[in-house]
C-alpha cells in the first residue's frame, strides 16, 4: 500500500455511499479511485486499483461484493447489514486463503461495521468494561417517534454486553425491590434494563447508568446527524490494511490500549 | 399573627419532626414555641400559643390533630400521608365553620402538601404548564434500588398532570411507532410513558423530556437527602397564614405568577 | 378577523421567511395570502386582506414594515433582530393612534420577539420564575465551535433575569468560596456565573442548574435546528390577533397560569 | 499470601480510616487485624501480621509509613495526599531494594492512588482515551459552594489527560471562534477548556463532553457521599499483592482490557 490509500466505494449513489466519497475526497492521505453502484461489476477493473473497497450497499449484494473485492485483491470496510454467521464464516475462510504463505501482520483484511459512530462504539465499549466495577447498571435509548423497533439494536448490544461482563466478574442480579410496574417501553435484556424514549425531536441517543454506594457513572452518547457516521469510516479505511483477516466491530481498530 | 411566627411542631421525635425544629430554629422571623409527641394532647396548652402547627406525624393521628390544632386557633402545615377525600372534606368543613363571619382573606388556613421538595414541585408544575406546547412528553424517574414501588407516586402525578394539560389543550395521542417491546420497568399513565430506573448510589430524581421537531425541552429534579425538604416546609409556615381555609399541594403558595 | 387567519410573509425568499410560508401553508386554520420580498412594497393592495403579517426581513427594513403593516390594518409579528427602545417607542405610540377609541381588548398588535423557541423561551421563563426559591444559580449555555461571541445572548438574558428574580426576593450574593481560576469560557452577568462550552456538533443548548442543600432543579434546552422556531411563530400568529398594543417576548402570549 | 488477606489500616480514627476498617471487616476475603493511629509505632509488631497496609494518615507522616510497612514485609495502599517526585522516588528504590532476586511478578507492592473513587477514575480514564478521536473537548466539573479551588484536582487532571492524547494523537488547537467572553469560573488547561460551577447541593461531579460534526460523547461522573470510596480501596487492597513495585493511581490496577 503506497501512502496514499487509494478508495473505492461500493454503493456510491446511496446516501451512506455518497456521504463517503465526499469525505473520502476531503480526507488527507485518501484518494477516491472509483464509484462503483447497482447494475456496475466489482472485478478488479471497476475498482480501478483501489487499496480499499468500502460497501455500503444492500444486503442482497454485500457478501458478493466483498468476495469480488478479495479477488481483486482489495481490503475491504463493510457497512451494510445483514450479515449472519454464515456468511462470515465463508468471508473468513476466503481470507484465510487469499493470506495463506503471507507473513504474519500482511495479507488482506475485511471489516465489518455494524455501526460506525464514533461516540455510539465508544459509549457500548467503555459501559462494558466499567460493568464489573458497579452494582447496578441500567440503559436508556431515547429516539425520534417514527422508530419502529423498541429497544434499539444498539442498546440491545450495549445491554447484552453489560451483561456478558457481569456475568465474566462473577457479579449475581442487580438490586431491585420493585415487583410492580414493568409495563414501560423497552426491554429485560439478560437481566440489563432497557428503558426505550420516544421523543419528537430527538435522533438518536444512548445513556448507560452505572451506580455503586454513593456514585454513579453516566455515559452518554448523541448521534445528531449521519455526518457522524464518517471519521469511523474514514478510520476503518485507514486502520483495515493493517489487520489481516476477519474484523467485526469498529472497537477491535480503535486505540483503546 | 405577629410579625415572628411562632410555630409548633407535631412528631417532633420523629426524623422530618426533628429536621422541622431544627430548621425553625435556626430560621429568621420563626420561634419554635412546643414540641408533641405521640402521646401528647394537641391542644391550646400544649400548642403553647402557636400561629402554626406543623404535623409530620403518623395516618392514624393526623386528621385529628389537625382538628385539634384549628380548635386551638392555629393554622396548620401538614406533611403526614393518608388523607383522602373524605378525610380532606372534613377539614374543609371545619375550616368553613371556623372562618365564618370573618373577612375575606382572613381565616385559619390548612395546607397539605404529599411533597415539600421545592424542585420537586417545581419540575412537576413546570412540566404540566410546558406541555400543551409539545408533540411528545415522557418521564424518566430514578431511584435507589431498595424502592418497593415503580414508577413512584411523583413520577405519577407528574404523568398524569401532563396527560391532563394535553387533554385540555386539544392534544391527540403522542407519536409512537413502535409495536413491540414494552416490558421494562415503569408505567403507562394516562398515555404518558414513566420509565423508572433503580440504580445503586441514587436517591429521589425525576426527569421530564418535552420534544418537538429540532428541539427539546428537559426538566429534571434531584433529591439527595432530607434536607431538601425544609425550604418548602418553611415556606408553608410562612404562607399558610394568609390562605384561609384548604389548600392542597405547596405549589398553590409558590409565587410563579 | 375571520375564523381562518390570513397571513402575509415579510422576507418570503429568507431562510426564516421561507420556513414561514412553509409552516402556515401546512398549518390548520391559517392561509399564506401574500410573500413579500426585498424590492417589493408593503401596503394594503400587496398584503392582500392579510390578518397577520410576519416579518423576517433585515434590521435596516423592519421597522418600516412594521409601520406599513399597522397602516394596511394588519397585526404583525416580528422576528428580525435591530430593535431598540426608540423604534420600539414609535411603534408603541403608532398602536396607540391607530387603536384610539377602540373597545378594550381590540385594536390592532404587534408582537416583537427575539426567540420564537418554545424550548429557549420557556427555559428562561421557568428558570426567572424559580429563581427566588434557591441559593443558587449558574448557566451553562453549549453551542457549536464557530459562534463568535460568548456567552450567548440567550444565556445572558437568562442570567440577567435570574439576577432580577433574586434581587426582587431579597436574595443576596450566592454561596462561592473560590477565589482563584476565572478563566474559563463565559461570564458574570450580575452576580449570575454563566458557562460557554464550545464542541464540535452541539448547535445550541442551554441548562440552568437551580441548587438548595440537598437537591437541585436542572433546566435544559436544546435547538436542534430552525425547524424548532415554526411552533412558535404559528403560536405568534395565532396569539398576536388578541393582543392590542405592543407585545415584546414570545412568553408573554404563552398560557403559563 | 494466603487466601484472605490480612489488612492493617493506618489512620484508623480518621474519616476514611475508619470507614475502611469498617468496609475491610464486611468484606469477603479480608480480615481487619490492626488499627494505628497517630502517635503509634508502625512496625511488624503493630501490624500484627498485616499483608497489606493501608494508610489514610496526614501529609507529614505517610512516607514514613509506607516505608516502615515495607520494613515490616506488608504491601501498601496509600490514600493519602502531599506525594512528589521525590517522595515517590525514595519509595521505588526501596521497593527495588526490597524485591532484588525475587522471581518476576513477586514481591512487595505499593499503590498510591489520588482518588479511590471508580466512577471519577473511570470517567478521567475514559475520556483520556477517547480524546483523540474527537474535534472538541471540554470539562465541566460541580462542586459545592464551600470548596475553595476552582477547577478542582481531577477536573485539572482530567483535562491535562484529554491534552496529553490530542497531542500525541498528532490532534491540533480546537475549533473556537470565540475572542470575548472568558471571565467564567474555569481556567484553561493546555489548551482544554475546564468550566468550575459552584452549586449549594452538589457534592462532586465532572462531566467530559467530546465532540465531533453529528455527534457528541459525554461521559459523567457523581460523587454523592465518601462511602463511594470503598468499593476503590477495596479492589487496591485486593491487587496491590500481584503488582510489585510502584504503581501510582488506581486505573493501573483496574482491567480494562
Amino acid at each position: 500500500m503506497t501512502d496514499t490509500i487509494r478508495v473505492a466505494v461500493l454503493g456510491a449513489a446511496g446516501r451512506m455511499g455518497a456521504q463517503t466519497c465526499a469525505a473520502v475526497e476531503a480526507a488527507d492521505g485518501l484518494e477516491l479511485v472509483a464509484r462503483i453502484d447497482a447494475g456496475d461489476t466489482v472485478d478488479a477493473s471497476t475498482l480501478a486499483g483501489a487499496d480499499v473497497a468500502v460497501d455500503f450497499t444492500v444486503p442482497a449484494a454485500t457478501e458478493a461484493n466483498v468476495h469480488a473485492a478479495l479477488d481483486a485483491g482489495a481490503h475491504v470496510v463493510v457497512g451494510t447489514t445483514g450479515w449472519d454467521d454464515a456468511s462470515r464464516g465463508r468471508v473468513s475462510e476466503h481470507l484465510e486463503r487469499a493470506n495463506d504463505g503471507r507473513p504474519a501482520g500482511e495479507g488482506l483484511g475485511v471489516l465489518i461495521a455494524p455501526n460506525f459512530g464514533l461516540s455510539a462504539v465508544l459509549a457500548m465499549t467503555f459501559a462494558a468494561k466499567a460493568a464489573r466495577y458497579f452494582e447496578s447498571a441500567e440503559v436508556v435509548e431515547l429516539h425520534h417517534p417514527d422508530k419502529i423497533d423498541a429497544p434499539s439494536g444498539t442498546a440491545r448490544h450495549t445491554a447484552a454486553a453489560i451483561a456478558r461482563a457481569r456475568t465474566e466478574a462473577g457479579l449475581g442480579a442487580m438490586p431491585d425491590a420493585t415487583e410492580t410496574g414493568h409495563e414501560a417501553r423497552g426491554a429485560d435484556v439478560d437481566g440489563v434494563r432497557v428503558h426505550a424514549v420516544r421523543l419528537r425531536g430527538l435522533v438518536a441517543h444512548e445513556e448507560i447508568l452505572l451506580g455503586n454506594a454513593g456514585e454513579q457513572l453516566v455515559i452518554r452518547q448523541d448521534s445528531f446527524d449521519r455526518a457522524s457516521f464518517m471519521p469511523g469510516v474514514l478510520l476503518a479505511v485507514r486502520e483495515v490494511g493493517s489487520r489481516p483477516g476477519l474484523t467485526v466491530g469498529l472497537e477491535n481498530v480503535l486505540d483503546l490500549g
